[in-house]
């Protein structure tokens, strides 16, 4: 199933980047707020955005919240707020509610209430940050499991004009390039004969201990 | 250069959460916060917890920030904080400095008085949770240029059972399976005979028109 | 199942009075405040009281909570501390656990996370006052059903000195009285032969029109 | 003499409850809280609800308060504005003024200024949450005397099946069940033979004692 | 009887004066009050201060209220612990108890709980102010019955050098000199030769006619 | 020079009083304070009443501050619009400035300033309750100098139906009686064959310690 | 490039003196505060005064920020707002901005992110007055640089009616006088036959030192 | 007379400012704060520094004010304790009091209890301000007269190189450089042979019009 209304309480700094990102992707959006300001500055981002206490259910009811495919419960630091907000969503039939969590016992209580997802903004993308801290080549990356990474790492000046075969990280580290980034294009799957240069990006599949070695050798 | 030792000001949920993800990872933190209690619930947490105002420069050298290699502000509301904090760690010669913004505008002046990177936090994982509120199997994506992704996909039911040949997504939309992560372990480069079960994950790569196409093939 | 042990969460006007009665009662009761005025007051009349946050979990487990039968949360207005302390008291495996609700939409949350009873006193306590306001006869009410009810009520001057044949109220209006309460002592299952007197109290069961009825006719 | 007119006021949790079951039981009630909000949500409920401050003698002139026959002062924790409305409402000639009181010299200043009957809501409440915490078979009791009770039981598994004469009570603790209710109808004043099954509930008359030893010898 | 013992609960600017004066009058002065720099500042000048919340029965106790011949409630604003405490006092056994009221409502509520003597300072201040603003030559007055008035005023300079029977007040508007306060010593009842001077004193009795008449004759 | 025209900056209990005992003298008032609800209380009290700050010269010019005869400064606990409104009030041309203080210093400042006169109505009220509390007969007094008073005074039972002859004040203590109030009437300069009754009160004019051994003597 | 408009935020007690300034000197000056009262104050007095936040881009470009020639931050505490504002005028593209600073970390940051003058009034002010104390003949000052001084001194009473050569300060002491301002007229470049008188005031140069040993000698 | 110590009540931006160049000068400095931390911040650079209420007379007696010679109020926003700190210096004896105002009210108040100076910081900074402004050369000046100022101004590129007879300032406006600060020392009284270059100061002396005109001709 696919969503394509979304109401989104709570119109903070997490909140409004989804509602816009939501907006750029082609969806329908309806902002929810109690401070004024916010909804203001919203208003002319999303679809719809009033000022509302989502926390009382014919508030709720009356902005139409039942006829969404897809509630963000988004609100910030009002563990009261975020719960009451999501139960009323649930309560009123929305199909799928999602919502931010502040901390461990927060979002054991959005559970228990049925929350379909958790985010813990704030947490996630500290743990995101602190990866790319502690290895500087490291752009982004996806945690497949616990034991398998897919990273996006620069090429450093040691590799550049290397070919694969030289650098060989299959065979030194155990870990594949599955693509490389060029400024003038992309190559999946790069052959042994292809070759790395300053400002290449290289995508690197494998264990997480075979991707630090890897990273390791290259200098950081 | 590889850093090894972290000052992280400002312990609420973002900073308290690279503390914890970089402890994890074999490193040493110092964190610094106004707020007794923050410090106090870090304390068994982090190397070093302390009770400052990081915006007093005596207070900052008496913590011995200048031997940190880098520096992290992770304040979260007190803009002016965030910059003092800033301004001083990049005067006290802290080799590079991380710094969270809250608006385009605080992130203009942390860039004018010379912060090495911007983190918006919430910005970014709002983004990120848009992408895969859209796209329910999308698990997650890295973003290796405007054009280009790679996306980490829940193999769908109507998936099950049948061979990348048979699936072809680089045939029907030019993009490529370059992984596909089963309960047993990860198939790297797999070849047109391996087979998708409904609790397999893949990953593929390509434009992300491709990608899109591939997903609405797939039934979302 | 009896309860012996009992941790009362919140010692307002509310929580204070059931930790009075049940030391009375003879059971031994564990007060719980964040507010260390309440709790100097409760130390002399409970067997332990101690200021505490009861929406910290290690806070709950250091004061032992989980070794009580029974958990009662009396916390007034934060429905946020409210909740969690609930969820908190659940999942250290209080057996039985009691919360105020202060809204049904408090009500609804506290059941979804597994609340044993909710308790609305200001509400109960309410319509019982509204009962005894119309009713100025009426001392007690137990409502047995949606239509019965057992009433305890003030014998007026007019029927002093009237016999139970006299009054006939089950005759008149088919509800009886099942004792009469005398200064001098109880009659269980008075007989037609027994007198009211100014002082006396009757105790009087019947479906709810029967006793209004008879509150009628004897002059209210 | 009977009431067909109220004035409350304070339109908090206590107060509202009252005003609906007043309504309910076919009254006419004028409201007065100082909150708009708190009005606003009676005014559908009541027969009037005014925003006024009771605590001036004009306003509660100009709301007619001097017409009506029963005042119910149901102000939470400003003791102060208890005082002066419950003053304002007995010089201005209201026949019977009910006031709730929040502590024991709240309600001495309310019984020295003249108030008719004093209602402790929370300590009352907590006294008859505390008797049935510590017999979980307790529906509901009514206190005849410091030493009679009238209780409403559940039966419980091990009388299910048992005529009156098996369990006999009055023989062997010397109290009585007057009445039992069960799911097709009420019995009052029940014969031996009579017989008790798991879903009904009994209504008990007889000493605390007496009804105590009964509930502990039916497994409580 | 006479007091000798006075208790001052709350040592504002009204009760301290009234403490420093039974000070230098010779009696015992406890002073109670909830502002720990107020009780500082009179610790030096009563013969005990204490700080104490005065509207707690076991606080008052503890201070041995009960002991005190008379209490002076002088507490300002909180109308709630003005009327708490001295309840307070009346029921511990204080024999005369003192209230300063700020309005007629705190008056009449004051009055109804048993208080001695209700004073209004402010109000009673004003009142004489405002007789010595429209009356400049007059320095003091004793309203001694509605009709009545015993008046000091400065001698103008019209009746500098003239005797009494020139000035004759007593003939010409019906009131009578009954002392001149001369810089050398007080003439009490003084002649119809007696002489006036500028920087005199008389004492007038009459009625408020006759003594503004005359008032008016000396050109104010 | 007499007044009739006053304005009266400052509306609490102290302004007010004075406000309304002019108006029932007969003269004109205007009335000033920043607070709105003051200001209409007195509105239809006083001549005029006015919203406005008088700390600020351009207001106190638009309420044509300078066409009184006299200005009471009567502002309560706020020194600084104390101090800049009397001084306002002088250099706009006002011919007499009475003032309130709260404190010596206060007071100093105002006589700096060039106050007229100080009223201190706190302290002054609190000497004068402090005399009359230890001498329960005493009704009022005038303080003629540091030696000579003029008290009024209850008559005690011990003195009713004796002449003055017999009570002789003046022989046995030096003080005079100059008056007797009696209910039907005043006696001015009585005689020694008046006789005093229960209910009358006298006038009695003497040395504080003539006053004081009289009172004494007749069983204070 | 000589000014001709100029923008102020921040209109407190520095910002509007510069403004009143501005005007008298003949230039156009935009006033914006975000406080309603001093823009309101301020309209009569500067070209044009807005009410608005200056921290927000949109708001600066809508009142036509950048179309002034000199942007004034004046805004005093709080220094996120002069960040922000400061920003905001320079991204705007206003040729010159000078802004206040409240501290040397301020000012730093002020620097940083390109401020082309920065004004510290009350440290300047402070260095100036206690200059102006220790030396009571000092009136004003010029410092030329580290050791030269161009000092404005009254002439005391113990130089009138002395000639320049009898002072002969340059003999003595090195400094010269450069002017003598009379009561008369201003004498530039005065000759040895110049007298000084009581009132004059000299204008002499030097360093510091020998400025200080002139007015030593002269009796201060 | 010249002072040698000096006591100074307020250690804001202003009052601190003249106490630390006090200090340079060689003084004693008692600087007095109720704001522990400004005391705490100040201690290490004045001679003593003490956290006390300066509007209190013993405080200021107990810290020895009255032994000081001068006594600067440099209290900022708190007109009361500015005006309450300057009378009580006056009365303990201190023979000269400056004090800043903060508006033309607080000055006057300040002149009436007879300050000896009053300084207005912020407005006099302000006016300095807009002159520099308005004349970008103009480094700093001296108000001479109504008529006569002395200014300190930049020599443009447009005069570098021009002997003073090629300048001409005093044929062509009438006003006279009186000297030229060069980097390598200053010229007193320079001769018309003196040539001007680009990083020169000139101090120039004469009419206000005469210097603008001047000003205005070297292309500002």
């Amino acid at each position: 199933m696919k969503f394509n209304q979304f109401v989104i309480i709570g119109l903070g700094r997490f909140g409004s980047s989804i509602g816009r990102e939501l907006m750029q992707l082609g969806y329908e959006v309806l902002g929810v707020d109690r401070d004024e300001e916010k909804v203001e500055e919203m208003s002319g981002v999303l679809t719809h955005a009033v000022v509302a206490d989502a926390t009382e259910e014919n508030v709720l009811r009356s902005v139409g919240a039942r006829n969404f495919d897809c509630g963000v419960v988004a609100i910030g630091d009002d563990i009261q707020a975020s719960i009451l907000a999501t139960i009323l969503l649930k309560e009123l039939g929305v199909k799928k509610v999602v919502a931010k969590a502040v901390s461990e016992l927060h979002g054991r209580v959005l559970e228990r209430i049925g929350v379909d997802r958790i985010i813990y903004p704030e947490r996630d993308m500290g743990i995101r940050v602190a990866h790319q801290l502690v290895s500087p080549n490291l752009l982004d990356y996806i945690e497949l499991s616990k034991q398998y990474t897919i990273a996006e790492l620069n090429v450093p000046d040691c590799l550049s004009g290397k070919s694969l075969s030289e650098v060989n990280p299959r065979g030194r580290f155990g870990c594949s390039i599955v693509a490389i980034n060029k400024p003038k294009g992309i190559i999946i799957a790069p052959t042994a004969s292809d070759v790395l240069a300053e400002r290449d990006v290289m995508v690197v599949i494998g264990t997480n201990q075979q991707i630090e070695s890897f990273q390791h050798s290259i200098g950081q």
